[in-house]
């Protein structure tokens, strides 16, 4: 099937003259998840992981994917003749490479340009470029192959409450007085959840995300909103109306925009913006290309936001207490297995006021599946929980009023002394990072220090990053700032109002993996004769499992967060359990 | 007299049509420190500062410099009609922004572009370029008017120890390979360290730096040396003829650079590459602009430098020693004052073996003195050393074999509770860095967090970076790497062979000034399944004063690096003293 499918592609490509095509996993937004209408590279390779870039040639095909879908990738594309490219492994070419080495000079290289950022296609000119190869974005072949095709999702938009969000009329003003200062005539908004926060709507066409398809012009007495003018009802309509933002249909961004832009200075963010509208602003007398101001904005959370994180944690951490408690309890007396716990947990996220979905597919690990970093369970690799060892389980929802992400690794029954010791120091990096104090003007890559010293101290550490920003009921991943100690966006500074999560692990290929997460909301400390000071809140509200820890190994400074933070998780969440689990929750939240 | 000097430049001013006149304390390589005929700011304001620059108009003239020498610049500009701006005070506009708002439209601003860097010619045309002003770097209109200029210094050029050096046929193939990579035919050196370690020389034409004017142009099969020729003595002419490396007049890079950049792919590095020079490379393909190779490969130490480094420090250390002893054995005896104490500390230093001259300006600050960070003494600021408080010493000194810079704070008398604890405060940070663990891969804003948090937690902080890169006989501070939480340098992966120094300090306007610094080496430390380890060795090899330690604020932790530390330095620092220095560095390095 794939291999018809891949034909009929390789027919389309030979009518146009196009040597090579190649078919992302993205949008036209570039969003982290996609709707099914985006799932192209799913259609033509069979291979339905997240991640993966599929590049079809004439006699041959070969898909990229990193490291958590090496086996499921090379699973599902056995007999599809489509070759496994294996990214981060020695020897292994990058698209860029692998293009200018196998294609002929002059070749011409086509893709959909809506879902390839500008980003990409620089890099990708840059390579093939020197061999006099050309780039082709202007048709979405697979368009014509894919005929049962869903629909692109057009879900209806509803309004964020009042008392949670600044008035979009004052966003907006906010935005055009930071358009001004950067002295460019014409904003264009491509990230959907740039445009749902700055709207104050929120809609349901992504997974795990919940945004509405659309773009964004915003001019000095304009604001255009390109979306699917049905999934507005005409309430909505109206206050759009009243706050000067007109809707316009998804499809005429293109032209718009070549008019808009026309002699103007253009501020279109090379990270967000795909390859064929950036080739819309041909005309424009300058193109601005950093980060949008939005996604600044964004970051940090206004004092109604944070309000309603600290609500949304607060019922989370009611579902998540409860589920513990249930597993803890049940364990090894009933059969469970990651996918019953993993649809248990979200039956008591489900019960609490206000719950969307989930932020994002919870990974439930067990024992050595724990050690796997972006493991999720599926019917082929679900396994019984035993009672013995540890399960990892890290979810995440979007309410009404905040998103939640959170970690824990829960005891299930007897544990090694190496599987205490590895909780421990894993423990000891994430409590002292939630009681950094640091100056004002920090990044993230300053902090990072804390959470991994006591594992870095015995030659151990983990392969992710300490901490990624979260947005408001939108991603759960968001930027600009984040806790690591590589890439550019660790010296981001770190603004009161922002929330980043606080994730160090550590995992034993083959044995267990343990992580510790919680979110931390940057909050003002003190303000001295040098300087102003910043610390973090705690948002998130579930205990440590005390089964998991090594006392002895903790300093005194860490036992007191420990038992202050116990503390709190107690007296905050003990009010919405039952007489049993309020029984338990005191018990577990003991001070050490 | 200034103003006289003001007059004949505006003259000359006057008959090119040039409008303002920017006047910068560089020499032609953007060295830290300048010789003599450089100091054309100096000749026409009077301003004497390490850091200024002038900016002369028809009818004023303004200088700007920073916090260090408001006091000095007021003072010396009185008189002058030459306006103080003080850079980083609010309201204080740069100069792009004030020759914008104070020049007409279609100005012209000229300078020696030989003097300015093409990043702040870069700066200046962006600001000033929208108001249709050109910049005119092509003569030094100082020249005419200083007609006692002293002549460009020629000192001798004299050869490393072969046995401290890589050879620098050795060095040129290795560079040759990185400009390969990098697809450059052409590089262009014009910083002198860069040149002076690429060739294994070193001269005495700029203070407190052993290097000698010259440039480079290296290509696939050409090393063009331009200086002037006088300065090498005929082996080292025939050494240098030997490896292929041919020597041209200084005058001459101009035209020469011309001729070898027309058509080729040219890297010059946009921080060490003179405005004049950049605009010889019109004719080039294409100009990469990034830090030039050299500049990464001097900053990793061979084996041989690493050597050669630790014996410098145990002369040096020798040296602050018997200084240190001499110093709390005679304060309040005889009249000590820190311009004298700074002459005792270069006599020690002189008695060894090898030392060339002072790495930087001694500072040696008593009492409130020590709270001015880049503090000097002058006989105008001298004052007496009383047998109270504490006085910071921050020297250090170029040796034939090594770099050192080491700041100590000496106990001269009684201390109060404050200072013991801002010492003792600092200290920890000092010991916590010195003691760091890290994987490969992280940069100097990770590390700056352990340097800063037992302060960070007072609501104390020091307004300057925590670590710099040493040079290896070449200038004290060098890139790329840094210690701090702010800079785009804090991501510079740390790398074992690099020398950075660690100095945090504490400084109370008005009371007293803190600051402890020793220079670590980067050192492999171990391999794990999770990567490779990083650590530091102390390089330094000078006690703490213990009569400024509050023990009872030390972690046992703490205690143990504190003690194992001293041991080293006794014994390390034992067989270069008489018997009763030996005596009293066994009393002030006993256990705590």
């Amino acid at each position: 099937m794939v291999r018809d499918r891949l034909d009929q592609l390789r027919a389309e490509m030979k009518k146009r003259g196009i040597d090579a095509y190649i078919v992302p996993s993205s949008d036209f937004h570039g969003s982290e998840y996609v709707g099914e209408y985006f799932k192209v590279r799913e259609y033509l390779s069979g291979f339905t992981g997240s991640a993966g870039t599929l590049v079809v040639l004439e006699n041959s095909a070969a898909l990229w994917t990193d490291g958590r879908y090496f086996l499921q990738a090379a699973r599902q594309l056995a007999d599809s003749g489509i070759e496994l490219m294996k990214m981060g492994e020695s020897g292994v070419k990058n698209i860029e490479s692998y293009l200018a080495d196998t294609l002929k000079e002059g070749a011409v290289i086509g893709f959909d340009g809506r879902t390839v950022s500008c980003s990409f296609a620089n890099s990708l000119t840059k390579v093939v470029g020197e061999k006099g190869m050309t780039l082709y974005g202007e048709e979405d072949l697979a368009g014509y192959v894919w005929t049962d095709r869903p629909a692109l999702s057009a879900e209806k938009v509803w309004r964020m409450d009042e008392a949670l969000s600044e008035p979009r009329r004052l966003k907006l003003k906010k935005l055009r007085e930071k358009l001004a200062q950067r002295k460019c005539d014409v904003l264009l908004l491509s990230g959907l959840e740039e445009i749902a926060w700055l709207l104050n709507l929120r809609g349901n066409d992504v997974e795990s995300t919940p945004v509405f398809l659309s773009y964004m012009i915003i001019t000095a007495d304009k604001a255009l909103l390109f979306a699917d003018i049905e999934i507005f009802d005409a309430d909505i309509r109206a206050e759009l109306e009243g706050d000067g933002v007109k809707l316009l249909p998804y499809e005429e961004i293109e032209n718009v925009l070549k008019a808009e832009s026309t002699g103007k200075r253009v501020w279109a963010d090379k990270e967000s913006t795909n390859f064929r509208l950036m080739g819309c602003l041909a005309g424009a007398e300058y193109i601005e290309k950093k980060r949008n101001p939005v996604v600044f904005m964004k970051a940090v959370k206004s004092e109604e936001e944070c309000n309603g994180m600290r609500w949304a944690h607060i019922k989370d951490g009611a579902a998540c207490v409860k589920f513990i408690y249930w597993l803890k309890t049940n364990v090894g007396k009933e059969k469970i297995t990651e996918l019953s716990a993993s649809e248990k947990l979200l039956a008591f996220r489900a019960e609490q006021d206000g719950f969307i979905e989930k932020s994002f597919e919870s990974i439930v690990g067990y024992g050595p599946h724990g050690a796997i970093i972006h493991y999720a369970p599926n019917e082929a690799t679900d396994c019984v929980v035993e009672p013995r060892g540890l399960l990892l389980v890290d979810s995440g929802g979007h309410y009404v009023d905040g998103t939640t992400d959170i970690t824990r690794t829960i005891v299930v029954g007897e544990l090694t002394e190496e599987e205490k010791h590895a909780f421990t120091l894993v423990l000891k990096g994430h409590l002292r990072l939630s009681a950094a104090k640091f100056k004002y003007g920090v990044g993230g890559g300053t902090l990072d220090y804390l959470a991994r010293e006591p594992l870095w101290a015995e030659g151990l550490d983990y392969n992710h990053g300490t901490g990624h920003g979260v947005g408001f009921v939108l991603s759960v991943h968001e930027g600009p700032q984040r806790i690591h100690s590589k890439g550019d966006n660790i010296v981001v500074t770190m603004e009161p109002g922002m929330i980043t999560s606080n994730e160090p692990g550590l995992y034993i290929e083959g044995k267990f993996g343990i992580r510790h997460e919680n979110l931390l909301l940057c909050v003002e400390n003190e303000k001295t004769d040098f300087g102003r000071f910043l610390s973090f809140e705690n948002l998130t509200m579930v205990p440590y499992d005390l089964d998991g820890i090594d006392a002895s190994m903790l300093t005194e400074e860490e036992k007191r967060l420990l038992n202050s933070y116990h503390r709190t998780v107690c007296e905050t969440i003990s009010p919405f359990l039952n007489d049993e689990e309020r029984a338990w929750l005191e018990k577990v939240t003991r001070a050490v």
